[in-house]
């Protein structure tokens, strides 16, 4: 059967003042009414029932999680006691669903992206799902064609094609060998990679057996597995919370590009020509919500004079008001107003280390 | 005896949003710890007793008055039923004050300056009160050296040297015979009037003996000075608050400036060599308040990353972080925050209008 694990750990620093601490990006309802973990879940409706949905984040956030998804099980919202990226917490995800259901396959999403229609994107996955069952060692990636030469995005980069599943070729779906994965590029390089049309952005969604990539993992790392075992041995008992503390605070973090992708063969990337967006900043409030015709991005209460190229946002009833600015981010939260030059918004992690340097624990 | 006229019925909107029509910016801590009103009365200290002073306003701003002045008499502040310029303003008060007491000489002072220090600035109102008495006929302004050629306020041109008041000389103050009133000047024009060097701000203080004044005004503004009569006249009765209304309503506005300054002789200007300034929009706070090394002026909880030219307010304990940003003014309330532009500053009193027009009345 199909399980769906959501990664759901970032801290989400560019989007402070939003984003918080105990309220980081996915908790947000940025891209539209509900919340970016909630569309997730949502997204899944109908091709994965809620009791094989897995949220995989912060110890911190499992709380607030569960109230933002009451239909979840409680046991399935888990708690990282500390940060180890992604591999780790996919080896636990996968453990925990394999002792579960042996045969079956699983999508692994970040809880943060904005996708659309749902239907183009269920269809997506269900024909990764089929090229996974078809030969159970695949690991399956999606690739969004890219619109512009993004430097703030990996890319894979495309081989052979692949010849559809059995009884496939349906909804006009392709996909390919994994010739690489690149890292991010800088500006010339990310042209060529457009220019080159076989240059995928790599979405950060896979689609897998656990077995598969559980075996993967234990090829390449071999003591990252050995921690998640214990652990997964635990489950239930009433040592699992020392022991969930301990083992996973011994793994050395590492992301599942680095651990397994950039090693694995065969990864089969599956052409998404869904929309897809990382919303990774302020700006990407611009692509989602639009803009006005002086390129105003505006989400509440605005009066703008002479105001082009900016993002405002504003909670509740809180006027902002811009005179004679272009190009700004300006985000008021009840506590704390950010004012930027769009092109210093990778500063907002600055500021958030200051906060921390200097004790402003309250605005963090 | 000297009395003191405070005028304060300014709405102050280039303060906005920390002005307001209920707690205009004469009402406001915007210089010091005290409100610009309070400081106005305290500058007044040991000069004029509390129960001569008397502060005309708008009706609306009695009753926040009177809770930031609680030493003076409830019936000493005055409240107008409408917007008439300065010349009914005085006129009333004059009548009342003669009325009390025919020999009296008063000074008349807006609510909304910065002087100091506080002993200079009474060396030369007594320095002026000689001189009232000496030439009953006289009227005396305040002239401020310009620092720079401001074309934001009006210019008194000196004449003739006035020999000092008998016994005078003293405290090093001088006076002259008023030449001409010049309105506020080109850029070009205000070059010239500071080079020249007999050129002065107009502060907008004044002294004279209410008689005089009165006499004045009988002649140039005859019909001003029924209406204002046929007030003083109801004080104390039921009618008052009808017939106040009613009259004041009828007056036409005008200026003392342009009612009686600029055609009445003797005018003269005491050369005032007190620190002045009229706070007259967010970037006077650069002045009142200081710059950093960078040029920033903060007042409340800011942290700036690569900011600099730029003025932020912001109250209480709301923190206002700005980014990569140059020559802004950053102004948080609690349901309003302003980003405007330096040299858009003048464009605030359009974002009111704006606020007005489309019956966003609650952040007027």
């Amino acid at each position: 059967m199909l399980h769906a694990v959501i990664m759901a750990g970032g801290a989400g620093t560019r989007f402070w003042p939003s984003s918080r601490v105990a309220r980081p990006k996915q908790l947000l309802d940025l891209a539209s009414e509900q919340t970016m973990i909630q569309a997730t879940v949502q997204r899944l409706h109908g091709l994965v029932p809620p009791e094989r949905i897995w949220v995989l984040t912060n110890r911190i956030l499992v709380e607030p999680i569960a109230e933002q998804l009451p239909q979840l099980p409680p046991a399935a919202i888990i708690g990282e006691p500390c940060k180890r990226d992604t591999a780790p917490c996919i080896a636990l995800a996968s453990v925990l669903i394999a002792r579960q259901d042996p045969d079956a396959v699983m999508v692994v999403t970040p809880a943060d992206q904005v996708i659309g229609p749902v239907e183009r994107f269920q269809q997506t996955i269900a024909f990764a799902v089929e090229l996974a069952r078809e030969q159970p060692e695949r690991i399956v990636t999606f690739g969004i064609k890219p619109s512009y030469p993004a430097e703030t995005f990996g890319y894979i980069e495309r081989g052979e094609p692949i010849p559809p599943p059995a009884g496939g070729g349906r909804d006009a779906l392709s996909a390919f060998a994994v010739r690489k994965f690149r890292e991010k590029p800088s500006a010339q390089v990310a042209q060529q990679y457009l220019d080159a049309g076989r240059y995928y952005w790599n979405s950060g969604i896979f689609v897998w057996r656990p077995a598969t990539i559980m075996a993967a993992l234990e090829r390449f790392e071999p003591d990252m597995c050995g921690h998640i075992a214990t652990i997964a041995d635990a489950v239930g008992s009433d040592d699992y919370p020392a022991v969930l503390d301990r083992e996973f605070a011994a793994i050395q973090g590492k992301s599942i590009d680095y651990a397994v992708m950039e090693k694995y063969d065969p990864v089969v990337v599956v052409e998404a020509d869904f929309a897809w967006d990382d919303v990774g900043s302020w700006q990407s409030l611009a692509r989602t919500h639009g803009a006005d015709a002086d390129g105003n991005t505006i989400i509440g209460r605005h009066v703008g004079l002479r105001t082009s190229g900016s993002i405002v946002r504003t909670d509740a009833r809180h006027l902002v008001v811009t005179l004679g600015v272009q190009d700004l981010i300006v985000v008021h939260t009840p506590d704390a107003t950010l004012v930027a030059n769009k092109r210093d918004e990778e500063s907002i992690r600055q500021v958030v280390t200051w906060l921390k340097e200097h004790g402003w624990n309250e605005y963090l």
